[in-house]
């Protein structure tokens, strides 16, 4: 089968930053899915392994990133259960295993969702890594209620991104919640706003822009940017007994302390997590993909695809990894195959 | 009316290190009552703000602190609802106002609770703070449900300290939790034991302790000793999706990064939060500390007093700061009046 990969971490203008090669089409076992693709999508995470799973060598064969696909089950392995050969799947695929740039792959099916079926197969690709992310942020890290905290002020920092193109509707659709997106371009803002942000503010002058509107501190604050750019001001805005979430991180050490006369709490979102630990609610995972699919066909929540681009080649990878490393890019890129 | 406090932080063996004084009752206003101070408790922040409100300067007025209390309700503000002259009380106070350390308080009805009817004075009084810390870490940090988390693994770092003592039996009794509790004294061991605890281990072997015991990960970790000693080998022992609560701090910053893997949730617990930001919930503590009092009159929970000193004198304040700073003190230690 078709696959793309690298065999070192090079700049994606290097014409080997991506190569395209033929590998054995793998046999399904256990609970894994034989997946034949029809579309992929691209995140951070994809940029950010390319640029560190090879930096000062060359692999003996090349790696296969890439995690978001839709696609058809062909064969299963003997212990699955949840889904059949002919069945359209989305997933995110987990981290530690070969990854969704090829012509199939194996996934789970305790991590695996049915496509949404009114949804095409480009715009269903742009959804489980960034859905998956926003769901366990909102609903699993924070345990949002959405009658208990009707009215809550949650603070996206990122709102036009891929995750948080996804978290605004869930915030507001699911969670009951008053969203401030942050975004600082008319064309990201016009994103966030489209998506049902209640208001929009510019990340540069924060504390100011929520003054203006009332909202001096808010109850949670979602980092989907800079963990260590934002600690500091996080920690003043956040309300006594708030609850900030972070995707990002920092290498450096924080001041922790900041949080402390206010009992905030602080919680890391991965959501690969659960795979790559094999928790023993792993297949969690199916079900918030079933329930997000559900709350997509029924036209509660919108698509967030933003730009697609057809055939699957070196080529059009390049173009999808220059994208998401400008950090420019509102919602989510496709390749349809 | 008589009260104890300082003009200078000064180290505890030196004479002027608390002093007697006369100030005139206080009145009560809004939602405060006025309590006659019967028994008071001692607590690790006790020395904490004696060693440093008043470091390289001498305060006009002595500083009275000190906000563990129990005693009789002698008069009430114009808004007070909950209480009536006569009520025998006990509280944890406001780390902002003037503290127990005197004949009378000021306290706000919002964060006192009645007295648990079988507790002697001095049971009650070893009870607010450490009660209020214990159960906010547990039920409002972590969230405990007692129901969906029974059998869940909580580590308690400083089991037999004031905090420890009340929490080993709230996160037994009430949580459903297993409890794991460091003391590496035989003393502190047998007390953590008596207490509940299911295991006890030394904190200088932690992990090896775990292993043996079959726990090597915990689903739970409190720290209630020193956050940044523990920092590497909680975020290694914490189970993916786990949830760690602090009432200690670093003054350094830390590597939060370590949690980021396994999408880990850190908290501060700090029980002044709700009456220094004046919270909506502040009222919270008048309900927890009634529900603490009815499970210690019902039996379910144990006092946790160990030292009384008979005798409102700066002499026994001495004494009971002497025993907190040691660090070696094992449960509370109380001054009846």
């Amino acid at each position: 089968m078709k696959a793309i990969g690298f065999k070192q971490s090079l700049p994606i203008s290097d014409p080997n930053s991506f190569i395209e090669f033929e590998i054995e089409k793998p046999k399904p076992k256990g609970h894994d899915l034989l997946v034949k693709i029809a579309a992929i999508s691209v995140n951070p995470v994809d940029f950010k392994i390319r640029q560190s799973a090879a930096k000062n060598t060359v692999l003996d064969t090349p790696k296969i990133i890439g995690w978001d696909a839709v696609g058809t089950v062909e064969e299963v392995g003997d212990k699955v259960s949840k889904f059949k050969v002919g069945d359209q799947v989305y997933y995110a695929g987990d981290l530690t295993r070969s990854g969704s740039n090829a012509t199939y792959q194996l996934v789970d099916e305790r991590i695996t969702g049915f496509k949404p079926q009114k949804l095409s197969l480009a715009e269903a690709a742009a959804i489980p890594l960034t859905g998956l992310t926003a769901w366990e942020t909102l609903f699993d890290r924070i345990r949002v209620d959405p009658i208990t905290d009707q009215g809550k002020t949650v603070l996206i920092i990122g709102g036009a991104g891929g995750v948080g193109s996804i978290c605004i509707q869930l915030a507001r659709k699911v969670g009951n919640l008053t969203v401030v997106a942050t975004a600082s371009r008319p064309e990201s803002a016009q994103w966030c706003t489209a998506l049902g942000a209640n208001h929009v503010v510019d990340h540069r002058s924060l504390q100011e822009e929520l003054d203006k509107l009332g909202h001096s501190q808010v109850d949670y604050i979602l980092d989907f940017v800079d963990l260590k750019a934002y600690w500091e001001v996080a920690a003043e805005i956040i309300k006594p007994q708030g609850h900030i979430v972070s995707i990002t991180g920092s290498t450096e050490p924080l001041h922790l302390n900041l949080l402390k006369n206010k009992s905030v709490t602080f919680s890391y979102e991965f959501m690969y997590t659960r795979s790559m630990y094999h928790t023993d609610d792993m297949d969690k995972q199916h079900r918030i993909l079933n329930k997000i699919g559900r709350l997509l066909d029924a036209g509660k929540l919108k698509p967030t695809l933003n730009t697609t681009l057809t055939g699957f080649t070196v080529a059009n990878l390049k173009k999808a990894h220059q994208l998401q490393e400008s950090g420019k890019s509102i919602g989510k890129t496709v390749i349809l195959y």
